[in-house]
Order: C-alpha cells, then sequence, then structure tokens
C-alpha cells in the first residue's frame, strides 16, 4: 500500500481527544538503554483534558512492557489506513530480537520532550510521560501525560484503523456534524 | 431517524472487544433507589479478556456518578447510527430532573444480573458490576466486570458512532479482513 507523507504542526493538547476518542490502533513507540521498539495497541482511553492524560492496557508479555514501565516515556503515534500492514506486522512479531523502525522501513524521528522517537510516517504523534504508574503490577494500566502533540496539517480528519479482533479491523467512515443540537458548554 | 428493531443473543464474554475496542460511543444505564438514569459516555478501554474488564471515565458532575458508585452496577449499552439524535440529546440534558428513558423514548428492559435496565433499542447491552472502585476518587476511573452480554444476531457488524470533540462524529466504516497475517495465538 502507498504510504503517505504528513506535514505535522504543534498541536494544542487540550484537542487531542479528536484523535483519540473514536478509538483507532495506535503504535507505541519507546526506548530504553539505547534500543527503540514498537508495538500496536488497541486498549486505550482519554482520562483527561488539562492535563492532556491518556490511559493504555499494556501486556506484561510485550518486550514494550519493562521499555515503558522503566523508561516511564513513550510516543503515541496515530498510523492511518495506508499503515495497517505495518500496524499488523508489528504487533506479530517481538521487538526483543529485531528492529522494528528497519524491518518496517519506518522512519525514527527524535522527540522535542521525550528519549523514545516519533514514527515519522504516522498522521500524528503524541509526546508521553509517565503520570500514574501505580495500576500497572495490578491492571497492566498506564496512564501518561502527554506532552506534546504534532499533528498532521492536512487532511482534517484521518481514515483511521479499529481493530475488532480476530485479524479484522474497521476503517474510519462518514462525518457527522451534530454541533447545533449541544450545549455550548458541551463542546 | 428511523430506529432499528434488534433480535439478540447470549454472547460469550470473551469476544466482546469486538465491539468495544473500535471505540464506539455507549450508553450507560443505571439504576439506584427506585430510578433509573442513562449517559452518553465515549471515554472507556478494555482491560481483560477473562474476567471481561472495562474501564471507563466518569465525570464527577455528572448525575449518574453517585448513582454507579454507589449502586455499583451499570448496563454498557451500544447505540447505532439510528439513535445519534438520542445519544447527542442524553448527553447534553441531566438525569436528576427528567426520566430519560421516557424524554428519548427508549425502552428499559430488565437486566439478568443486575438492577440497571437494559435500551432495548441499542445493538448490544453489557450487564456490568463494579470490579475495582479504587480509582474512582483520584482518576474518576470505573474499572467493571461484564457479567452478561446481549448482542444483536443480525447485522454483523453495527454501524457505531465515534465522537471527536465539537459536536462531531465518526460513523464506522469499510471492514478489513487481515486475518492471515496475523500468528495464531495473536487471533
Amino acid at each position: 500500500m502507498k504510504r503517505r507523507t504528513y506535514r505535522k504542526r504543534n498541536f494544542p493538547l487540550d484537542q487531542i481527544r479528536r484523535y483519540l476518542e473514536p478509538g483507532p490502533i495506535v503504535l507505541v513507540s519507546s526506548a530504553w538503554r539505547g534500543k527503540t521498539n514498537i508495538m500496536t495497541m488497541g486498549w486505550h482511553m482519554m482520562l483527561g483534558f488539562s492535563p492532556a492524560l491518556f490511559a493504555c492496557y499494556i501486556w506484561e508479555a510485550n518486550h514494550s512492557f519493562e521499555m515503558l514501565r522503566r523508561s516511564k516515556e513513550c510516543v503515541i503515534n496515530l498510523p492511518t489506513t495506508d499503515l495497517v500492514n505495518e500496524v499488523v506486522g508489528i504487533g506479530n512479531c517481538m521487538g526483543d530480537t529485531i528492529d522494528k523502525f528497519e524491518k518496517f522501513g519506518l522512519t525514527p524521528v527524535p522527540s522535542s520532550e521525550v528519549a523514545a522517537p516519533l514514527i515519522h510516517e504516522c498522521y500524528a504523534n503524541f509526546e508521553c510521560r509517565l503520570y500514574d504508574g501505580r495500576q500497572i503490577a495490578k491492571h497492566g494500566l498506564f496512564i501518561w501525560e502527554v506532552v506534546r502533540a504534532h499533528v498532521a496539517t492536512s487532511p482534517k480528519l484521518p481514515e483511521t484503523v479499529h481493530y475488532r479482533g480476530e485479524g479484522r479491523f474497521m476503517v474510519s467512515g462518514r462525518a457527522i456534524n451534530l454541533r447545533r443540537r449541544f450545549k455550548p458548554q458541551n463542546l
């Protein structure tokens, strides 16, 4: 599939829900002791506007688990449909012996605030620092504060990929604007 | 918008991710001291297969917050696009003075395992009991165990609604099956 190239801008942190609340598959990049890794992740949610909090579940058997727990940093990268094969490939190999950036031809770009690299080919990148690690042991739940967001200037709406399990995905579809039916304080 | 009618069946709990992981807007129904309520919710995630765990953020200013915290039960109802006006209406009024089932013409159906009613018009209903309430005070995070699932027999794939903020929604789009690219143990 032909990959897209996105030009990005710094994006207001209190508006990142636009991209994460719809529930897309994301790629989590990490760095620890000179090595980087990428994992595919679908279990995540917004948890606050300001600070911009984001929670996710990571299985301890994933190679990324210890890298994230120890480095206390990550980047949440938002892939679009053109990267669906990479999303599946990354989710089906282990980062302990291979360099996933190299294997999947993805470009690591230095982050502004954290050691974990951005994935250049993704529509958006959210740099995160661990905000609350106390639920990691019991629930595998990492609560992150997003400290910087890079979002493509175009298109306005990314075509994202949402996982249904069993190898099946849903691609984001048409838009509905019901702004006129909202109370102003709820917008 | 014309509403759909769904015939439902009991559904395996370890497969409910099919419907929740893609990130749809859901309706949370609750019951406490003889009153019921419904709220619209977009901040949620899967947190386990078996037991089937589901986490969500609920703002303490919502009328449902105390009802859920005290009753320790809820139903997560999955609406489809035909209910998008109800989704917005429910999210833009307060349940302290009105009966939302009545106001929006929705049908409460008794649950099997919990006191909170199912919303008949929704594609799926997930009956939940509070599994871990220790993150409610700090993060507004409720961790539920889904104890029974009712899912429509047809269509296989519901047309769900995903919130982008600011009154804008994304409707679920086309399906991609990449099952052949997965390792069997990852399916």
